[in-house]
């Protein structure tokens, strides 16, 4: 047996930034230094950011990220820390082609490097479009423990890279990730890793990124689990952080090579000698699992937050219209860039009530955010009047959404601020929205929220608040009133579309579940009611396709993961 | 030896639309009947459409599509071309899953069927997504000739397939393609088709789709060559076209089966005797090729008119600046939709010359298309007066770009048009547009043709007016006078942007090549320029990240081609 005291650093990194991010991995390094550890885990690809898409294909920067893990063994023993073996994740290409790799780097060397072997091809991830399969397992013995890697989805599937460690012989499974988040996908990873702990008979070492990255959050939730499967230590999820834990494992000896499981082994020897016994840490983290909604509050937040910093904005501004979207998105806002980061427009037409006014007044007074009223009224008359829209039902509608969003961009131009677009999920599947109109934006923090769920986080972070003995951001009136978009005299949102609560299960199966009519009808939905959702959704694929980038938090948001075209003449038949 | 007559039916189906393109597949099967066809070859996924996306993982139209397929030779058999032998293209799921596949329908049946090998998973296309791999091969036995069958992408990759049936041995080879449009593609195609033929040793049938689908066109091209790689026939582009000819082949008595190259070859005997010898018609038709210019032009046309009609949209609307763009995207509006179907705008500002409003008067005269004129003064003003925007630079130039943009969304709203944003790709590479302003419409057909390309089309498509004796579409002055957005007094492109001849230069080599800053260096273009360019590209993805859909013609559009990363910190260091 041997003592090795690991640290996995669970970091945030920037995609395309080599330099920042090198610099990220000697910070943390030396932080890992600095806590006693002898091995540090980072996450994927964590020197080029993760995903880097087609940037991977562009020789200058496959050649510049190479120069950059080639020059950091060298930063790394100026930096005092040469002591520590790290692994990290980067971008490598040889005579086959560009590689989803990890390299050890040991006393001023690049020693060994992996390639990733399940390259994921659906939902979000394109990785055949990128890489190619690793072929090989660069196992190394550092202080007699033998040490072996994967990436990411090699845990997730299958046979291949851990299933051949186990049969070869290790000591220990380090693992870099960059697994976006999903609603309870944690209550997946646990189980998962435990049971690859299990199959390669060695403790697993799972180094996640935290951060935002155009849709993606990457949640953190870095685990160490036993060989028996228990849970050994857990980072927090959603922020940078060292976790670092003593092991006791094995010094097996192994020196089995050659090919298993359609791999091949090697094997190379850094250091033989275990460790001298040393005095463990205390009791390891184990982080409490935040609950489901402060789990999705936080990617949010985190979304917006890295969204915004990453592409140089200090400030956001977004309509105040009185309702719930733009209520739970000035809360997001402010939680994510502080109060005075944020920039609050009411809007007022014709149509809008007293309260949608002194709603959005209410909100700006609770949060502490700027906020100004600029009316829409002189700007809408201006096109009815020349255009004659007075009565012409959509024309007419839309032309007031479309002010609104002119105004914000006008403001944005003048000021420097990134306007948001505070669209929910269930109208953007049903193309409830004005394209160009409310639609406008370079980030919309709620797109992948169904209306349903916004309720339940409003609700949920106004009990927050109270549970802090803090104002409740959002205007219960906002919570509480029936929907409208306030576009014509005494509009609902229930005018135009069923009930909000049948329509987001409707959508659960059509949109996430991918289900047919027969599917549905079996689920209990009447005929209609499919056949006009199903119809709504189809037919508002374009609005879509133009629409801004916003944080995914479920299984299938409107991003990468669906992809349907706009020309499509698919019906049901029935 | 043999005869045979083939006919390649070249036809334009609809994504979605199974009902639809199995009436489509119907009809052409009685023309090839009707022609005398003994066989007749569809293109690849003919009776889904292609590329069908996402929906080919929907259970419910995977199993719609079976269900079609199986509906078929019954419906042929009922349409009195029963005796036609059919190869279709369609989606098959098995129990390993989604397949690229094609059926041969003889005599009432389905009586074989087989899976695309070769996925591809670059450039635009996802299969990889998709598909899982076909592993065998099915060749029939019709009329005493061994007919072996490839799928697309089989025949732009080397080994599989096509060397596999050249191994066991056929007698023809016939192959469904979706093919999509990219200049000088068709050059290539024909010696690649006639080296497959020489490498299996027979002649092969290819036939491609035609037709837009979103941002891809297909452009038919059909090709037949014999096994010493002569071509034979050739259709024409970009139309429907039934291809016959007349082939006389071997008729090898081939026997083996079992492992070729990795794949499994079956044999199946639909009709061993060789027909009676017959009169072959005269000389096939062996297409000439359209002038690079005319092919461009039709691409545009075709996937303008298909995005339009296949939406549901009988007309267009878009601005009418007097400049080049709106006047190249007008001219081709009419070629692809009729001038009755063509609006144009004139949305003149406060900055608007005079001989911009003259020149978009003489195009929509000379066109004889619909127009008006539609002042955007008075609505600038209303924002300019309410916002004090006067003097302030990019917000008062961006409102009149945006003031134009909501004006043609409401025309759209009150009368029904599809909206067209006139941009071309010089400016969308280095983000020389307005975000919901010029950038505003449903559909950019000029999306992917760079500013000097507008040009030389231009005077391309007025030199054919002049030689069919019509009235040049294009007013000189409009292709002569330096580019201006007319956005702040006597403004010029040139004010903002390098001279668009060396911007596309560099423009080729960053986003068609993909080259780094060396690369640009030892190409002879100046550091400053360089860093410059890149700069304004990089920056402007998240621009083109809302932007319509727009018809391919380059190697490299800004579709599914080139995939980017909106939060992306890389800048090449030198």
């Amino acid at each position: 047996m041997a003592q090795l005291r690991v640290a996995l650093a669970q970091v945030n990194p920037c995609v395309g930034d080599l330099a920042g991010n090198a610099e990220l991995i000697v910070e943390w390094t030396r932080k890992a230094a600095e806590a006693g550890a002898h091995i540090v885990v980072f996450g994927e690809m964590a020197l080029t950011g993760y995903p880097a898409e087609d940037l991977v294909l562009r020789e200058s920067f496959a050649e510049a990220s190479r120069r950059e893990l080639d020059a950091l063994p060298e930063r790394l023993a100026a930096a005092g820390c040469g002591n520590v073996t790290a692994v990290v994740g980067y971008l490598e290409t040889d005579r086959v082609g560009p590689r989803d790799a990890a390299a050890v780097l040991y006393d001023g060397e690049v020693v060994a490097s992996q390639y990733k072997h399940h390259l994921p091809n659906y939902g979000v991830f394109d990785e055949r479009r990128y890489f190619k399969a690793g072929e090989t397992l660069d196992i190394v013995r550092l202080h007699g423990v033998d040490v072996g890697m994967v990436i990411c989805e090699d845990i997730w599937q299958d046979g291949g890279p851990v299933a051949a460690l186990g049969e070869a012989g290790v000591d220990l499974v380090v693992a870099p990730n960059a697994s976006p988040y999903e609603r309870s996908k944690d209550d997946v990873r646990l189980p998962l890793i435990a049971r690859r702990a299990a199959e390669a008979g060695a403790p697993l070492v799972y180094t996640n990124l935290i951060g935002g990255q155009d849709d993606l959050v990457f949640d953190g939730d870095s685990i160490v689990v036993g060989a028996n499967g228990e849970l050994l230590a857990r980072a927090p999820q959603f922020v940078e952080h060292l976790l670092v834990v003593d092991l006791d494992l094995a010094t097996g000896g192994h020196t089995a090579e050659g090919d298993f499981e359609g791999l091949r082994v090697h094997r190379r020897v850094l250091s033989t000698e275990p460790l001298p016994a040393y005095e463990p840490l205390a009791e390891p983290t184990i982080s409490e699992p935040l609950s489901d909604e402060a789990e999705v509050w936080s990617a949010l937040v985190i979304g917006l937050r890295d969204y915004a910093h990453k592409n140089g904005f200090r400030s956001v501004i977004f309509g105040f219209s009185g309702g719930i979207d733009s209520s739970i998105s000035a809360a997001l806002a402010v939680d994510a860039l502080g109060p005075d980061a944020v920039y609050g427009v009411s809007m007022p037409s014709k149509y809008s009530s007293e309260h949608s006014r002194s709603d959005a007044a209410e909100l700006a007074r609770r949060l502490g955010c700027h906020f100004r009223v600029e009316p829409a009224a002189d700007m809408v008359r201006a096109y009815v009047d020349q255009l004659r829209l007075e009565g012409t039902g959509l024309a007419e509608e839309n032309i007031q959404a479309r002010v609104r969003g002119m105004l914000l961009m006008a403001l944005s131009n003048l000021e420097g601020h990134l306007v948001l677009a505070t669209g929910n999920k269930t109208e953007l599947a049903v193309g409830y929205s004005t394209i160009y109109g409310d639609a406008v934006g370079g980030f919309a923090p709620i797109k992948d929220v169904f209306k349903t769920h916004v309720w339940e986080l409003a609700r949920w972070r106004n009990a927050e608040a109270e549970k802090r003995g803090e104002t409740p951001p959002i205007p219960e009136n906002s919570i509480t009133k029936p929907p409208s978009a306030e576009l014509r005299p005494g509009q609902l949102d229930a005018d135009s579309l069923p009930d909000y609560l049948l329509l987001d299960d409707i959508l659960d199966d059509y949109v996430e579940g991918d289900r047919g009519y027969e599917d549905l009808l079996a689920a209990g939905f009447e005929a209609e009611v499919i056949d006009r959702v199903m119809r709504m959704v189809d037919k508002a694929e374009y609005k879509r396709r133009q629409y801004p980038p916003g944080t995914k938090i479920t299984f299938k948001a409107f991003g990468r993961d669906r992809r349907l075209p706009i020309t499509n003449l698919w019906r049901e038949v029935h």
